[in-house]
């Protein structure tokens, strides 16, 4: 097949990223959001809040990394952070999306895309712990925006939040202080994440 | 106000283009997609075709120009390709919610968007004749793989289409040959395109 039938056939491929529904809420409450949003506001993100890395980072690398990062949900879904069964079986799901899905693309693209996203899942750079760091920013200020509405649905708690937190902090210390003080701690006061 | 509230202002407000909805239909036809998803496959598109842009490119300045290049419809609304009364008021429209909505950012970073959405607009630099491109390309992608869904609700003819195309060779002859023999020829060859 031809390089740029490869390319478009992805291109159409991931088109159904439009369709894969979160479970964080629009800021305004009214529906869910979907991976591709997701992944532009993490873009978005990643352009405007670089300067608080810890560590100088390649913010193109970090960009394409957010961009792609939760394409193998095409077939693997979204895994809920919250969903402990769930997330039993999340690595396998989505290494065989991942065999499928960046294959797609012609051999060089592909491995490209491949590494990015492998790189981002194990965390083991610091363009990857930033990315991180976005990917569990940005549902944390949904959640404050629409008064903890999907909180509230799961019957979320403190301490789950702090543990899928845990290792937020690695990309930005201050990134994560902010979202302590602006985004938790008001909704622990309010009484929506309960500390127990 | 703190520099970080009003990059969180900022990424909060834009939120809001996950409602502002196009003309396009995704792929499948299922639903139109608004501009937050149309960004993000742009900016994967930017990602994987950089290689055809006719002159060498800076990728990130591209792909933050398609990520940002549509915030302006938070205000202004998203104007229809073929739509010429909304045209004739778009420019007008668009810099009065260019004035508000980076000027939300902190100064330096306010100026740093407006600028590269002024560069694409202008489509005076070859990142913003390639973004230009890819801006271009997508939707016809979506008509293609949708049957014309979009095309037949507006009653689209091909003239309308090479009008609206008449500069998207300018970013990549590349592209622009791919699009017309796989996404335009075909449809004009259907009836779906009518030439007259």
């Amino acid at each position: 097949m031809d390089r740029m039938d490869r390319q478009f056939n992805f291109l159409r491929e991931t088109d159904g990223l439009k369709q894969i529904v979160r479970q964080s809420y629009l800021a305004d409450g009214s529906r869910k959001e979907n991976d591709a949003e997701h992944s532009w506001h993490l873009a978005i993100m990643a352009v405007l809040l670089s300067e608080y890395a810890d560590k100088d980072i390649d913010v193109l690398r970090v960009i394409t990394m957010v961009l792609i990062h939760d394409i193998v949900e095409l077939d693997a879904g979204d895994t809920y952070a919250y969903d402990t069964a769930g997330n039993a079986t999340k690595r396998e799901r989505e290494v065989k999306a991942a065999d499928r899905i960046f294959n797609m693309l012609p051999k060089d693209q592909a491995a490209y895309l491949r590494d990015i996203w492998e790189e981002f899942e194990a965390c083991s750079t610091k363009e990857a712990a930033f990315a991180n760091t976005l990917d569990k920013l940005q549902p944390l200020m949904l959640n404050d925006a629409s008064c903890g509405k999907s909180w509230k649905e799961h019957g979320v708690k403190l301490p789950q939040v702090l543990n899928r937190n845990k290792n937020t902090a690695e990309g930005s210390e201050e990134l994560w202080q902010y979202a302590m003080k602006n985004f938790i701690e008001p909704n622990v006061k309010n009484g929506i994440l309960k500390e127990h």
